[in-house]
């Protein structure tokens, strides 16, 4: 049941080969034929590594490792479905890692060589793109009772399905076994960075202290449909070219603030009728905001508001924001990344603690259960892309030290912590 | 077979309620059920009044009235396919027009109140508006051998329909028996204005004597995939950002000229891959200019240019422009024009010479038939929008109008043009 350093790469191609892209890259969206021939994959890999597969009703997939009876888990993961023409290792690489981390920790704790107080279970955490369904990290937000299970399942993508259609076409039902939040005493997650940070400072490892804030937005632009050719210049109401606006405001808005407090976006867009001859009536789109100081996303957010009334009255349209998810600057436990750091020291890598930009599910986890997060580099911080690229040797060493922290998570060295629950 | 102002309404009401939305207007994009529903009802009326109906291979719909034996035809005619969300009269009022101004000149032909020197046929071009098909004017274009039939039928709509797939859904097919290019002597065509001039001129008709230009585009932004969230704002190859600049750029290229001068617009767009979370890496979007002055299209375009290279710039993206669809500033035939206003004032209508901003199909039949093309008033200019509107007074005295022109063009009135064929 031991795994090796080989056995790991050797596990990742075989992974990869699942929705692979000519590019070199993956394309397996949430739900999708890709993402279910992952999920069977890594169910059947669990299960000839001595885990008991489960699925709960989110569609999160769990392998548990019994080694105390009645004990509470210490969990592992991350997320296997990926962005469309995406990299392989966002994601599917701390799954990957968080099996191989747990087979090796159970091993050792049945061959005597630590003392557990927990058990194990790793986690494919399911839909954390968002890029299907939206929004994103759906399934651990219903794991930690942020989101309505019902919301979640009924929830579609473009086409008009639901992740609740999605799921059942998947490999296996829920199990009434799955583990639940009350179950899982610790959580660690192990991601490439996605940025360039470690790399440029020759770091080889990062231990997450804090995950930016981020505001994300649904903007609804109303104009009225026209002629292309005959309507006049200043009869138009083009919802289109009031969009353009809000687009390039929101890069002028990044540029208000010195270079890294603030990155915006819109990257997805809906156009009525979207016809070549006819005026658009309705562009509705995405607004990220993400920032290390909330009072920077305040600060924009108020400015951004001046310039979209501008934007309304040079393209005469009505522009609508609404609020559709945001996380805070929020802290991950410190003492988590004291544990973090002691087993970087104790396997010598050089590390650094970062902050994540990127949302993941640790950045829910983290709020309610003591959490681990861990970086390995991202080669020139190339994500969401077919050539996103982590070196073999960074790799290992990220499931090097997701095994480490892992060890002393099992044993207890976090004890005192007690996990927040919602409500209690 | 004769028919009244009455009975034209009624028609036209009926007719309207094909495809209706609940915003008083129709939906009957090309080839679409609503858009065949609205062909078959158009091919029963025909035969109620006596036409011989027939298809040819490009989907156009005639209805033929044979008063000379072997003699060409005078064609009247227009469109019955809409924009999506559109209003009820454009195109389809000049087709009922037609039927019904053909139907009264038969009549009179038959009782021996005229000479007919031609036969009368009405058509419903196919796939004016290429909103579901590009181009724009597809039947026209391949009647007028602009265009080979086989790229027209092999066109696709967005979900991969071709438009001999969408036209094999019909009511009949092609007829070996339809009209050709060499049977037509003359064309005729009544269309709304799309426009406020004739209204806001207190004038009840308007004789087209020329045709704007218009050049189309195809724009393609190409960018790189990356995180919405951790990329550094100096990374960012961002193909959205890149097509908001040039939808800026294109409004700003209007206000460059004088008012009137160039219209110009973008209204389709295709982002890639259209995620929450990952910035665009391509964008594919229509750039439509139009300008009554040759000159000032290609100034214009000179500019666009210059501006495109500083939008690459900021973006870091690759724009690409590739001509799509054009046609240049064609006048009327005059002596087409002098027919029209001649029928004008015989009938006591307050008439102007007028451009057409809009393309119609009679800018492809003028370059290659004698062809007189009518305007009645918009209300507001209102177009390509439910809440398009023509006064009952002012369709019914369109109606008249184009009687007359037809009147005088079966008898021989506009004798010694002959028609200009491609390729003699």
């Amino acid at each position: 049941m031991s795994t090796t350093n080989t056995g790991f790469l050797e596990d990742f191609a075989a992974m990869s080969g699942f929705g692979a892209t000519p590019g070199g890259g993956v394309d397996r969206q949430a739900g999708t034929p890709a993402d279910h021939a992952t999920r069977k994959w890594f169910g059947d890999w669990l299960a000839r590594h001595g885990f008991a597969e489960s699925l709960d009703e989110a569609g999160n997939q769990f392998g548990t490792l019994d080694l105390v009876p009645g004990a509470p888990y210490v969990l592992l993961g991350s997320h296997l479905d990926s962005q469309p023409l995406a990299g392989r290792f966002d994601g599917a690489y701390g799954v990957l890692a968080a099996a191989h981390a747990a087979a090796r920790v159970a091993a050792e704790a049945r061959a005597g060589e630590l003392e557990p107080v927990c058990n194990l279970a790793v986690v494919n955490w399911f839909n954390e793109e968002g890029s299907r369904f939206t929004p994103s990290m759906m399934g651990s937000s219903v794991f930690t009772g942020k989101l309505p299970l019902r919301d979640a399942l009924a929830t579609t993508d473009p086409a008009g399905v639901t992740v609740a259609q999605a799921l059942a076409a998947g490999h296996r039902r829920p199990d009434a076994s799955a583990p639940v939040l009350a179950d899982v005493a610790r959580y660690a997650e192990i991601h490439i960075e996605q940025g360039r940070s470690l790399e440029e400072g020759g770091t080889q490892v990062g231990i997450v202290d804090r995950t930016w804030a981020a505001s994300k937005y649904r903007v609804t632009v109303d104009g009225a449909q026209s002629h292309t050719g005959s309507t006049r210049m200043e009869d138009r109401r083009d919802a289109l070219y009031g969009a353009a606006l809000v687009i390039s405001a929101a890069r002028d808005l990044a540029a208000e603030f010195e270079p890294g407090l603030l990155h915006t976006s819109v990257s997805e867009m809906h156009v009525l009728p979207n016809s070549p001859v006819t005026i658009a009536r309705q562009v509705v789109m995405n607004l990220d905001l993400r920032s290390p100081d909330e009072d920077v996303l305040a600060r924009a957010m108020d400015l951004l508001g001046k310039w979209i009334g501008a934007a309304e009255e040079r393209s005469r349209t009505d522009i609508a924001l609404e609020l559709t998810h945001r996380w805070g600057l929020v802290a991950y436990q410190p003492e988590g990344v004291a544990l973090g750091r002691a087993s970087a020291e104790r396997l010598g890598f050089r590390h650094t603690e970062i902050m994540t930009v990127a949302g993941h599910d640790s950045t829910n986890l983290k709020d309610v259960v003591p959490t681990v997060m861990l970086f390995v580099p991202s080669v020139d911080g190339i994500s969401h892309n077919e050539a996103e690229y982590t070196r073999d040797d960074d790799a290992l060493r990220g499931v090097e030290l997701l095994t480490e922290v892992a060890r002393r998570l099992v044993r207890g060295d976090l004890a005192g912590l007690e996990p927040e629950r919602p409500g209690r």
